[in-house]
């Protein structure tokens, strides 16, 4: 089983979700990341227009989703169900912390099948809900203003899991072909002799400057296209110098 | 100061945003992870009583952010401005993925204010928007179904640079001060000038000359220092050109 195959063995089972928008915007969340088990406990409002617009691209996922009326249906065939809470103080067992605990639920996730449970937008899981998951995990937020949307708490977890699948690594386009030593060390001579040229560099008090340039150029990480941009460019005011 | 102060210092701009609840959800997220200074570049509606229905506990963040006509406007005073982009293929420079380059932020903020800037839900952000960013950062997604909502993209975003900051303690300012960007705008327009005067731009057929500078010194990340010593190097080439 692949880290990605363990992704769309995690279902997000939303408990009594108020607002439609953001079952819908859950459902995008989720597609984003790489999941799409989606289970819906008693929505107020389900299937509804509100959702539809807001799962761009994901509106399959809400096709599929399961609708159950009690809690422990949606959790049944789980073997870890996590619950998520703000609410820290009160909880009768410690909360982890969301980035700690995701490598945890990804391997649950390689034995069978794992449910990230979230409350309602106004009230959070209630006791009893609580007490039905195995681990809690809490995502930490400013202590003066707690409050997460509930699509955003999707958002967070469902990208700290696919982080901790190492499900994505970010596209990146190939890199153009560096500079050689060579190249950049031709481009300090004439870059120098240009400065000398002009005035600005005195070749009896130099100071620091080449050395100043070397560093900037160094950080940079010269690309061999530019060593010639630029070398073309000290040419030109040489040539126009020199008239 | 304190890695709480460094996170006060990031701002969130939102450059076009189409949707008014878009930025009262995105305000909401950043208030959830300890931001506040929201600002907005032409934003086809705001103020707007959706923006201010979905900032739960942030009005106070809407009711501050500085609108501005030009992006240049509202990243001008950035010691680092960080473009958040999907569109990873044709970028012209790499993006980094979001966690890798979080701590880089925090610490770029402990010098000053830094900037991230997201674009609009349909477009992103523009070329020309990107060609000011010093930094590409990029959020990995499934890559069959990429499209972060903008709220939930500022949403990861800012608890990941949260995360980042409570992990790093930043190193108080003793390495060199940064140029900000409007110290590198300049630069660059004075670079520009330089360059045509010299004959080796052409302003009728400039190219991607400008962007491949642009590039070359982003990738550097420059200081204030060696803004100001290539534009001393500047006025001595026009100084000398013009005899």
């Amino acid at each position: 089983m692949t880290k990605h195959d363990c992704l769309a063995r995690i279902a997000v089972v939303l408990s009594r979700p108020r607002h439609p928008g953001n079952i819908g915007a859950a459902a995008r969340a989720m597609r984003a990341m790489g999941l799409d088990d989606l289970r819906l406990v008693a929505p107020r409002h389900f299937p509804d227009p509100q959702a539809t617009a807001l799962a761009t691209g994901a509106v399959d996922v809400l096709e599929r989703a399961r609708v159950t009326d009690r809690l422990e249906d949606a959790i049944g065939d789980s073997v870890l169900a996590v619950g998520l809470s703000a609410r820290v103080r009160d909880l009768s067992h410690a909360p982890r912390a969301l980035r700690e605990a995701a490598p945890q639920i990804i391997e649950a996730a390689a034995h069978g099948p794992v449910a990230l449970v979230f409350g309602n937008e106004t009230f959070g899981l209630t006791n009893e809900e609580l007490g039905r998951c195995r681990m809690l995990v809490t995502i930490p937020t400013d202590p003066a203003h707690a409050s997460l949307n509930l699509a955003a708490a999707v958002q967070v977890a469902c990208y700290e899991l696919a982080n901790a699948a190492h499900a994505f690594a970010p596209r990146l386009p190939s890199s153009p072909p560096p500079a050689t030593a060579e190249d950049a060390e031709a481009l300090y001579v004439h870059w120098e002799a240009a400065m000398v040229a002009s005035g600005y560099l005195d070749p009896a008090r130099p100071g620091r400057l080449m050395e100043r340039l070397r560093r900037l150029i160094a950080r940079a990480g010269l690309e061999r296209s530019e060593a010639k941009l630029l070398r073309g460019m000290l040419a030109a005011f040489e040539e126009r110098m020199r008239r």
